[in-house]
């Protein structure tokens, strides 16, 4: 937003970064954000090669299961691993040579294609939280999520243009059935929104059903050739993919779509109670899942994916936004570049109940480390609460107005002569303020973020307005916000084979509610 | 805490660890921190020569004004500078071959030698925020500050490790005379705590009494040798140091006393508008300022401080925790380590007015900035509300909790083969669960940062526990604080000294109320 020429007058520049500015707020077009400042390296060669070994011993040594799934046992044994019934041993080696046939970035292709992401290398990409049960307002409280929820999230980050992915299960529609969610929740992304998205991964069946109506969209041809659409695939920790999964992530790899692939570490639980061990095994995770979509088509889009977290001692319980999983998260960073794969990270976590201190500080740790490890994908960005447990609507506002502040952030220090400003210094000169100065005037309006959710007025302002709260005056933009929306346009054509896609798969089953 | 050895039995050292955290939980003796992570780098070399060719331009052509004391007038002439009534313009070069006598690391030592902290190098020292009017608590709202909140705020940051300096003016203690407060508050630190301290510098003979009453603790020739108290001097941004500053500054260099030295910058008022320029401004600004300690007395300790902020566009107010500045804290970090001196930076800065979603959003991103840039002294620690107008005993607790975190997180990732944990995988294997595996036993207790104010219980938990937020958890966890303080030991000749010197200086003045 701020022009680095000084071939233009100052106030020319000014006017057209206000347009600039106004018009991101309009219509809200932000396809992602390049990053102009440098990653945040933690650890040297030695200690990144150190946990490189230790992968490569879980993979050699203990070996990863795959339950339930015959092809993908067909496909590491075709590919030289080691197959003992459902446990795969991996020659160290064999990970990184599969691996490089992983594009290092992709595109996400978008229904409006000024909404298209570049994935990987510069480029950091925001989307919503992801599979929540339950949902929170400050009216409602706390309650199960239902299809208006959903559509309402979707709704919002549609809105927000610091918000550039439509997410994928923004939380759980619990009132349509088990088997038949995915069909709703892929037509809510697909029409009130024209950002990317995601697809159903709980079954394959349903992967495959999601995939299907990208393609309605997006044209047949057109999805074989490029990125639509993306499915969030778990690891089932420690050193387990079940075959649910496995078969998600291979209909995706083959309809060469992305995978994004993500253990789930809770450290003492899921993977061992100190950090570098649950990195050395989220690397051996990560390598193995990604490589299987490479074995089912190579060049296949995928996200080298981490989910990090520590437990409370006296009640192990999972804790979330701490300096452990922060510190993991600077370290994946590093891991996965010298994979050259592009990284999933963190998230705005928290296992605070209410979007109050504890939900913002642990949130904030948490994506800084993210977006400093040099993450490209962040999932979790807007609205998680409780652990991943809750979707809130006044943490999603309050979360989406960081992501605003971290566009700016990311946007790094200018250092051309208007920057410096050494002309407003010769005008102002010693003890003079520089209110009213021409490099004021000229500078102001795009000089400093502008939050859309603090309050920055003086004690009596806010104590005559109500002495509100974050949370209360959150609540109030999401209504404006939600009220204020208005679906972009999607030809009635697909729109009714959509329809029809759904109408006839909904009546081909049964309904299943577990 | 953990030990990186791994000659010492695993269940051993779980043991020992747990010992020396409670020891630490129990006489809270943390002489400061020693950072094991590398400070975050934003510019190149060419980036920083630019700011610092700005900065020379700005104290070359422009000059800074020192308004009204002859003295400092005749050092800058003595020293080589160009002197034009209070205008003093200065050749590049010499604040650098000035400030080559000021030491880049040093001790403030505390009258409990074991709480005496390292300044400079790889230490970090957080201190509680500075010089609010008013403070705020649940309980009774917002208020003037008084001495009973000062005393109280001195109590809690002796009682919380995690803080280890006693501060300033942690509130201003307004129910006594504005000329006579000093003596009181000095008498507070060093009474009510045993942490090293700042002294009063808003007249020269408050700074005076300020020392004087170390020498009564500390003896007089141990503190004309040593570093016993610190006074934190503002320069009059823009380009101007006030008579009362530069004599306080000259009290405690001449005492051989380490002055923080600190331009207050708003972006827009008293600087540019543009971070670039204002960093360039800062820089001018605290070269000028420690090179007239060192001028007064070459060797003095000395502080480089910054404070950068932004501003609203529509309203004008001052913003805090923005990007902007957090930006700023890291160039101003590279800066100050290429100067060689000591950095003071940021803290925990809000703009909000409750310790709210927005607080500690704000506060986090600009404690994360000053300890990534690799500050020395970190003011503005804990308690900071409304743009530094307000002191919260929530907040306080609150921020505190985040100094823990941050002592886990500036510790770093240790990759001995007790963390790396391959025994563990190889005793779990795939699909169990380490909960009860040897290697969590013999860690768990060690292995998480455990809050004291986060709760992470489950969403039912936290229902039946009353639904509490965060800062009800504080308020709480203050009360008790407050109620389980002892003060630490003092000589009762010291004692008596003390008092008899406070009285005798009160009796000497006219209460001054303005």
């Amino acid at each position: 937003m701020i022009d680095g020429s000084s071939t233009t007058p100052a106030r020319e520049r000014g006017v057209r970064a206000r347009r600039q500015r106004d018009s991101q707020r309009t219509h809200g077009v932000i396809a992602g954000i390049e990053r102009q400042i440098p990653t945040y390296e933690l650890l040297g060669e030695e200690g990144l090669v150190r946990i490189e070994a230790a992968a490569n011993t879980i993979l050699q040594e203990i070996g990863i299961e795959f339950r339930g799934d015959e092809e993908t046992l067909r496909l590491w044994r075709e590919a030289g691993a080691d197959v003992d019934g459902e446990l795969v041993r991996f020659p160290t080696g064999l990970m990184r040579s599969i691996l490089k046939t992983a594009p290092s970035t992709f595109v996400q292709h978008a229904r409006n294609p000024e909404r298209s992401l570049k994935i990987g290398g510069r480029n950091v990409v925001f989307a919503p939280a992801y599979g929540s049960p339950f949902v929170r307002d400050l009216e409602g409280g706390r309650r199960y999520g239902t299809l208006v929820d959903f559509e309402n999230f979707v709704k919002l980050a549609y809105s927000i243009p610091w918000l550039h992915h439509s997410g994928g299960t923004v939380c759980e529609p619990v009132d349509i059935p088990v088997n038949k969610r995915h069909l709703d929740m892929v037509a809510a992304h697909l029409r009130l929104s024209d950002k990317p998205f995601m697809g159903s991964v709980t079954a394959q069946e349903r992967a495959e059903d999601s995939i299907e109506m990208a393609r309605i969209v997006f044209g047949r041809e057109f999805v074989d050739g490029h990125c639509v659409i993306m499915g969030n695939i778990n690891a089932n920790s420690p050193l387990v993919y079940d075959a649910t999964m496995t078969k998600a992530l291979r209909a995706y790899a083959a309809a060469n779509q992305c995978a994004v692939v993500v253990p789930f570490i809770l450290g003492g639980a899921m993977g061992p109670v100190t950090t570098a061990g649950a990195i050395a095994q989220s690397l051996a995770e990560t390598m193995a899942g990604c490589a299987l979509t490479q074995l089912t088509r190579p060049g296949a889009p995928v996200i080298f994916g981490n989910f990090l977290s520590s437990t409370a001692l006296r009640s192990g319980s999972p804790t979330f936004g701490t300096p452990e999983p922060a510190l993991g998260s600077l370290v994946v960073g590093q891991l996965a570049r010298r994979l050259g794969l592009p990284l999933r990270c963190s998230g705005a976590f928290t296992s605070a109940k209410i979007p109050d201190g504890q939900a913002m500080q642990e949130s904030t740790m948490s994506m800084l480390a993210a977006v400093q490890c040099g993450a490209h994908f962040i999932l979790h960005s807007a609205g998680w609460l409780e652990g991943g447990l809750a979707m809130g609507y006044e943490k999603f506002i309050m979360d989406a107005d960081f992501c605003a502040a971290l566009h700016v952030w990311m946007r790094g220090l200018q250092l051309d002569d208007n920057q410096l400003a050494l002309d407003a210094f010769r005008e102002v000169g010693p003890g003079k303020h520089f209110f009213g100065c021409a490099h004021t005037l000229a500078n102001y309006e795009t000089a400093f973020w502008d939050s859309a959710v603090a309050d920055n007025n003086s004690f009596e302002q806010w104590r005559d307005e109500g002495m509100k709260d974050t949370a209360t005056r959150a609540a109030e933009r999401c209504k404006r916000l939600l009220a204020e929306y208005a679906p972009p346009k999607l030809e009635p054509a697909i729109d009714e084979e959509l329809a029809d896609f759904v109408r006839r798969r909904k009546a081909e089953r049964p309904d299943q509610w577990h």
